[in-house]
């Protein structure tokens, strides 16, 4: 299905950038989790610009539950959650100028014309917003069973954070900061090399590298629902995404065999394994280790340089200056949208082992 | 759904290394395809073991076709291809033992101990044979739309592949190689360096490099079946794939805004992009540039060097020694098997939009 | 999926009777297809309650269109329509009462406790407003390539209604009826019925029968997509529905097979069948006959007589009245959410054989 | 999907009647069910024709489990059967001859001419089998968690069956039995019946009424994976079906709310229905009481007797006899692909809720 994802656990994503409002529907949630507002406000607050190293577009991020919260718990049945749009300048596009490395020529072509176009519409990373309210939901579910999930910027212009050294700890700490790094003088350096680049009227991209702690034994399924193909769908939805790797993922064409695998070991009666290069997936499926995987996040590809293109009704070579709101970078805000759409993922998939019900318990 | 991939065309593979079959079912392609069955077995044998650096396991891959083929094409319903495992050696294998980098361990976990575990059992490369023979059907389709599906040996053992210059021409030679380079010579190379590590009883990874020409613009839907996340779910199916990245993936952390973006420009009344660092794929649909994607294959984890490990059934530390057949590398027994996984995932999104009478029309 | 239905075109649904709105995300359409506020509403109000016949309660089913439809037309992407709940009594209802017929105790049993109760919850017939609303873009969809859908009450409150004579014109005229019936004297004396059983304080159910006109022959699959499976899953999501029967039906147990068999002939040079028995159904797939079907809608459960029931929270045997607004009869206004449900499986079934592109070509 | 159903638990068919051979892939079953082939043997008994009121074909039904089986158990991944086509008589088929009530015309149309159409191809009943078979191996899963599926005869040939009035004890010989009735006398007069509009070369059709004891409160989700909307999608699956009503079905359009409406109880503490008019469900999810459902099965529309029919080829009018063999009366051998196929429903449905492990716990 085109917007929707996942089957026991499931998303709809709707809304275009300068349309009514953009939304979620998330349906197959256990009923009785608690649904905090403000944590939803918190993670749409993170999705939303930053700084001077974001677009001036400031929208408020009002939302409305409109269905399946009741005296503040799920109750099990689908959750519509709408964020109006507020603050659309829509004079500010030009339809027929594919803006290079954006939907316009793609989406004109997929809907002939009525696309609604504006503010790149359906296309806009403004529709994460939906995913981020939605998953603020799976990430508590998930919470309630110890399972966490943390996301820092690992890499970007040109500077590379720390390693994860503490999990638990340092997921909590990310989980609260706007700009995630691990290390904040080198979160303070990326985010003066953005500011740099944003003078020059470019952008740049990064890496997000993830963790999950405290998932079970056995989750993901050989083959089509392999942990890797779920969580990469999803991810490969976010629309700046390029690439996913697992593990050690691209480096591992540069390890040997005896380097890649990764040796068991039984701790204190559990089975662990001494590094994790496979990143805590054997043959699609958990083994106990945290789950870690990265993404590439390319530049934001709304620069006002001036740039050639074409413009698609009239068919003809022309330049292009995209003035108006813009971010120079969008790796700090994609974070939180990885973070919900993988929470989702992983509900689905637990509670096909483990039975909705299940993913409700205390 | 588990071992089910696809909605309009699908796939469905089933067997284990041992048991009586591999196979797969293949569900949903236009009738009147003709299906050859010496292709089949082309296929078939690219994904075979081949000289030193395989394994000497050699099955020659008879395949049955069960239904779905009348008169040498398609009829329009389910085409299940059964392939018959021999020349199994099931006392290879000592069940407890947890492979490194295999899924031994989680198989365990996950079925109970109800796994059938000799030689991998579900989880055996050797499922990929279904996946192979069911591709051979799409990869015609494709053909028969103008669609063409090529992948080299972008990196292996420390040597790189040329770059493609000229897909049409090239992806034709590369269907015709059991070693898929687009340089022979450091085809060679790589084969040499594979060999060496095979001596030292260890094994190597590599990074396969995909090329789709023909697709027409406008395939892919925007958010959750995203050409990206639909074909990103297919590869990540295939066991030993620990990362993808379309386009210019990873390295895009490193670009500019500028240098990312692909300018569009209008060739012949065609309007195409100078660049494809998006691969060929803006806001997850297609835009008429060649699809181009990256998959990185990890080094076989079966190596027959000392390993550290445990046994899952005592839960004691072991060492072990995995004797018996093995390939020291298997990127380029990957190749077909991309290759068809893919075909089948565009099978798929192309009927979606187009419909499945089209797919058939020649 | 739980509240998703359809894989090319899908709808969700979402809301509890009593929450902030009801709604439906509609997703697959293809693009360019006129949207008419004027006929969502129209379509909203065939499933209003009516006259003496029905519940008190009279929302004026005022609906937002958050997404999907710019300058009056699809734009291909999903279509999100809020419909807020208004005039709500709460105080009504009596948690922990089964009410007989009702999903009081099923709900409770599945959510836990944490259901939404109120006014029946999200088991509330309010929640086919969703689907009147999104099924009214289907149907406009489905005119537009000249199939028709048109639905009457073939019986209601002991009195039986004409049978179809002239399919088009019919379904033009009940289209625009509150109380579809083809004879308008038998819809009289089933209202003056439904009255009286009112008065009684008890309710009635009914039979009704829907025509098909215009879809091309072929559509539907063989097994488990066949006409009946697709178009049977959605009827039974009406809550009130028990029973669904294609062509004949339930008559076919009585008849022989040379009566049943519709024997085909050359009309013109279009192949027609002279009886339509299997209701324009072959082995599950379109034959070019209008397609027919009747369901079974039982009466309404809420009736003000008192009954026998338990109180789930304290597990003791009661009595219970239900007092308030309530229909006692729902046969009329389930048939606009019968034509809606219908128009949106046909959407998906169409456009998988002939892609989402051919279902907005005019 | 097409000739996939399901989500947890899924199944596809292939094969053709006169191909290689039919099939099924079960996927999703929890590891550890013991697989009898005993038992799938008599399951595939049941289907096959018997004595002079069926086809003289007399295939045997060898089975070859392919896959999903070692050790006499399941192991969790997909199970593959196969059952070769024996005694095939091609050449009693004409092509361009559209039998009436068959799929001859409406399989041309959607395959183009490219289906195989010798004996029904994919449209034949044989296909039946492979559900059979795949069901059997569901219907253990469910009898190891309290779960019976029983199916009578409950009317055929102008008889009527008895009621149900013990159900566990009475599904447990209906299950032993060839023709399943609960009154051998009036199964006699049936079977009588049949032989006699044998002789008229005619045929008929019959109600089968199915009753599921052991199923826990809470399974089905409100909408669209009701239980109805489920258990119908599989039953309009077998082609011959044209009807399926729940409870008392088509009967309630003639019942007060009053007479409808099932009071509940408290029996030793557990909260029971006085009646079960609503067959065990409310609000498309189980109640704890017995499970019914009834189908139409209409009469076989192979008959010897003369049929106005077209040639779809030439387009012209003709007539035709069909000879060779078939059955006067299909519904006794429909009943265990309606045990079979609301098997795999349930097992799916069931592990939504509680898991997929739990479904294999004892």
């Amino acid at each position: 299905m085109k917007n929707t994802f996942g089957n026991n656990v499931s998303i709809t994503v709707f809304g275009e950038s300068h349309g009514n409002s953009v939304g979620v529907v998330i349906d197959g949630l256990p009923s009785g989790v608690e649904v905090s507002e403000e944590f939803i406000c918190h993670q749409l607050d993170l999705r939303r610009p930053y700084g001077k190293i974001s677009t001036p577009r400031q929208e408020t991020d009002k939302f409305t539950i409109q269905s399946g919260v009741y005296n503040g718990k799920t109750t099990g049945t689908p959750i519509c959650i709408t964020i109006p749009n507020e603050n659309t300048k829509s004079k500010d596009y030009n339809y027929g100028v594919a803006r290079p490395g954006h939907a316009d020529f793609t989406g004109f072509m997929k809907f002939k014309g009525n696309e609604d176009y504006r503010g790149g519409g359906h296309f806009s990373g403004r529709i994460t917003a939906g995913i981020v309210a939605g998953g603020a939901i799976a990430i508590e579910t998930l919470k309630n069973k110890g399972i966490l999930i943390g996301t820092h910027i690992k890499k970007c212009a040109g500077v590379e954070d720390n390693s994860f050294t503490d999990y638990e700890n340092e997921i909590k700490n990310l989980n609260s900061k706007i700009f995630a790094v691990l290390n904040n003088k080198k979160g303070e350096e990326m985010i003066k090399n953005i500011e740099n680049v944003a003078k020059e009227k470019d952008s740049v991209g990064g890496v997000l590298e993830t963790v999950v702690t405290g998932i079970p034994v056995g989750v993901g399924e050989p083959w089509f629902d392999s942990l890797e193909s779920v969580i990469s769908h999803a991810l490969f939805s976010i629309p700046a995404i390029k690439g996913v790797e697992f593990g050690c993922g691209f480096e591992c064409s540069d390890m040997l065999g005896s380097q890649m695998n990764d040796a068991f070991f039984v701790d204190n009666g559990v089975i662990k394994t001494k590094t994790n290069n496979n990143g805590g997936i054997n043959g699609g499926i958990t083994n106990g280790m945290p789950v870690i995987f990265k993404c590439a996040v390319k530049p934001t590809p709304t620069i006002s340089k001036e740039q050639d293109t074409v413009n698609f009704i009239t068919n003809e070579n022309i330049k292009t200056e995209i003035h108006g709101r813009h971010d120079p970078c969008i790796v700090h805000r994609a974070r939180v949208v990885v973070d919900s759409i993988t929470a989702i993922a992983l509900c689905d998939l637990l509670s096909q082992k483990f039975g909705t019900d299940w993913l409700g318990e205390k």
